[in-house]
């Protein structure tokens, strides 16, 4: 948390906005220093919203806590940072149960119509208090816009992540637009993540669900930093719209819906992989031709996860061995001759070897850039798997060597 | 490769000493600048000899050759440093024949009686004109001590790993040594890693394959340092002896040669992963009480494996709850209540929280030895696995950001 690393891939500038039909607070509560560490987001009237969780057999208090109460509705979200409340057994419960009573009082909503998330160290208990007494300055505060949620939920983060994208559908303009944060313990099956993205129109609960299923896999399931999986990953989805929901909304408006959305979750799925933990560069991997599906994705991950792959890339070394062991590692059913492994448009091994044709002078110079795009061919069959990961450099360390302290 | 890390636990002193029936020779064959290189090693007459291999789907061209040719003897074992044969194709294998054509004019041996390996980098092709050069020398050298050997595989490794026991059998004695390398992408299933183990008895091959099955699962594949299996990790167990093969060796004389084995393994596994690249301190993961086998190996592994785990404790920080995010995402069957995490002595955590009654200041203390013992008891089943781990520092990082360079 000290370290003075800045992503290179920080936006030069992040559009701030005020989103429809709720209202942002943001408080520093004590769990950090200074910085911004509490995100109340109060919605018009209970909205429609489908959560995805980490699928770790350790989850958070704010995991466990959200499967037991939330039913598929949200008045209030209440987000910390500073702190993930995971591993603390029953108190970290407890401690939830406390914040989210005085919520329903104040708000008058039910309490399964609260949606919670933590995030920071784990094992510490929760002060409930400092939660409490944010909650009752809620009213006499100001509301926020979108960038101070976003910055309110950072941990290692260097940049806040939001993305947006407008559809018309049916003469009706729609946003959907999304925060998210990073940046340690990402990996499939998300890292510690979260995300919290809001459809500014009326969908049904079961019709988010279906969205958030189809744009996962393809989005935040396929990014890595460090391979971890972290115990409080969230990913939220939120239907804002003011309209009565239809149950029946059109196939081609929901396909409209589910295009942008994915838009909206690639591109923060690419906020937070590139403000992975130290990142210099990205790293772009395209298995093709797996024979399977599982196939091209252990492929993928295999060398998005592989440490030497990461220091090489960090070290600008097109040390494609180190890809060819991370598939050697991955799977049993490769046939070594037929890989192809492209870096960009160079052809760096073939036919079980190496090209004898690589122009290594082009090739050294392409390795120097920002985004490293690497292609496995496997040619055994038709499937295919992308993963963005982040390289392996002495920024991570410093990070993650004195987290705690 | 440039790097001057030294490994904090490299021995003040390594024995040399004289193997009995075998001749060794080393050289530098322009493989490395200056650096003995290449190892040769002339059996007194052809020995029985059982072999594990990676279990890579991209295997080198050794691993491939050795398979293909090798029966379970050897007369002549050769191993070169600086190149690792590997993803070379037909080419690869065809420069192997042309080096072991010549050992088998040379040394008027069959050519399934030569056992080789090669370890270094990834993807070039080995120059086996190098190796036939110093073929031609053999006659004329002087045999060297077991160092030299030892010395002659290393790459990126920063000592030479040697281990001896000795072991009273029917009044005979018998010795029981061998030779390893290390030390980057050292993981389960054998990461960069040959090793070279000599029992100086008569033994069939049929018993040595039993003894390095039995012992190879808590030795070799206990130990990582990134994850990272290798192309061409090779773990060969040679029956040195002069008298005869009695296929009907006594039961105690075979659990008395298995437990020196298994000392001789044990030591060459510490070895090799207190010599994992860039270590600055050791960890000892104990997962008991597990469901089943595999359940303690997952989680033991996913401990050891995590970059978020290794460079807590490079930065000597007590960060448990990065083990709890580990064992989470190792294992569906895990019950988070259950779980006891302790570091050395130290209750970290149980009940499914954090110990309220931690001694930080002594814990604190205890996080800046060289060796850190962290210990998950899953109270699930009997089962139990012990793996040791390399931390991540940030000498990792330099001796693999620009190896090839």
């Amino acid at each position: 948390m000290k370290s003075k690393y800045i992503s290179p891939f920080k936006p030069k500038q992040i559009k701030d906005f005020n989103p429809k039909n709720m209202q942002i607070y943001t408080f520093n509560a004590g769990f950090k220093k200074k910085e911004l560490d509490l995100l109340i987001i109060n919605f018009r009237r209970p909205v429609p919203i489908s959560v995805v969780y980490s699928k770790t057999s350790t989850p958070s208090g704010p995991i466990i806590w959200d499967k037991i109460n939330n039913k598929g509705s949200c008045k209030i979200l209440i987000v910390n940072s500073g702190n993930a409340n995971a591993h603390t057994g029953i108190k970290g419960l407890k401690n939830i149960d406390h914040y989210t009573n005085l919520t329903s009082k104040i708000f008058k909503c039910k309490k399964n119509q609260i949606l919670v998330s933590s995030t920071g160290v784990i094992g510490e208990q929760l002060d409930s208090n400092k939660i409490c007494k944010k909650l009752n300055l809620v009213s006499s505060s100001t509301p926020k816009k979108i960038l101070s949620a976003a910055k309110s939920i950072m941990t290692t983060d260097t940049f806040p992540k939001i993305a947006i994208e407008k559809i018309i559908d049916n003469k009706n303009k729609i946003l959907i637009y999304g925060i998210a944060k990073g940046s340690g313990m990402i990996a499939p099956n998300m890292g510690t993540m979260l995300a919290y993205i809001f459809i500014e129109t009326a969908l049904s609960k079961n019709i988010l669900k279906k969205l958030l299923k189809e744009n996962i896999d393809s989005t935040f399931n396929s990014i890595t930093v460090d391979g971890d999986t972290s115990t409080n990953d969230t990913v939220a989805l939120f239907a804002t719209g003011e309209k009565k929901i239809k149950e029946k909304i059109s196939k081609k408006s929901i396909s409209k819906i589910s295009t942008a959305l994915h838009k909206v979750m690639t591109k923060l799925s690419y906020n937070i992989v590139t403000d992975g933990e130290g990142i210099s560069k990205l790293i772009e991997i395209n298995v093709i031709n797996a024979k399977t599906k599982n196939q091209a994705n252990r492929v993928a991950f295999s060398i998005g996860e592989s440490m030497l792959v990461k220091t090489a890339i960090a070290g600008s070394d097109a040390n494609w061995g180190r890809v060819v062991m991370a598939i050697g590692k991955a799977d049993k059913y490769i046939t070594q001759k037929k890989i192809i492994i492209k870096f960009d448009k160079f052809i760096v091994s073939k036919n079980g070897c190496k090209n004898p044709k690589i122009n290594n002078s082009k090739l050294n110079k392409y390795m120097k850039n920002r985004i490293i795009k690497i292609e496995v061919n496997l040619n055994l069959g038709k499937h295919n798997k992308k993963v963005w990961s982040s390289d392996l450099t002495h920024d991570y360390i410093n990070i993650n060597a004195d987290y705690r302290s």
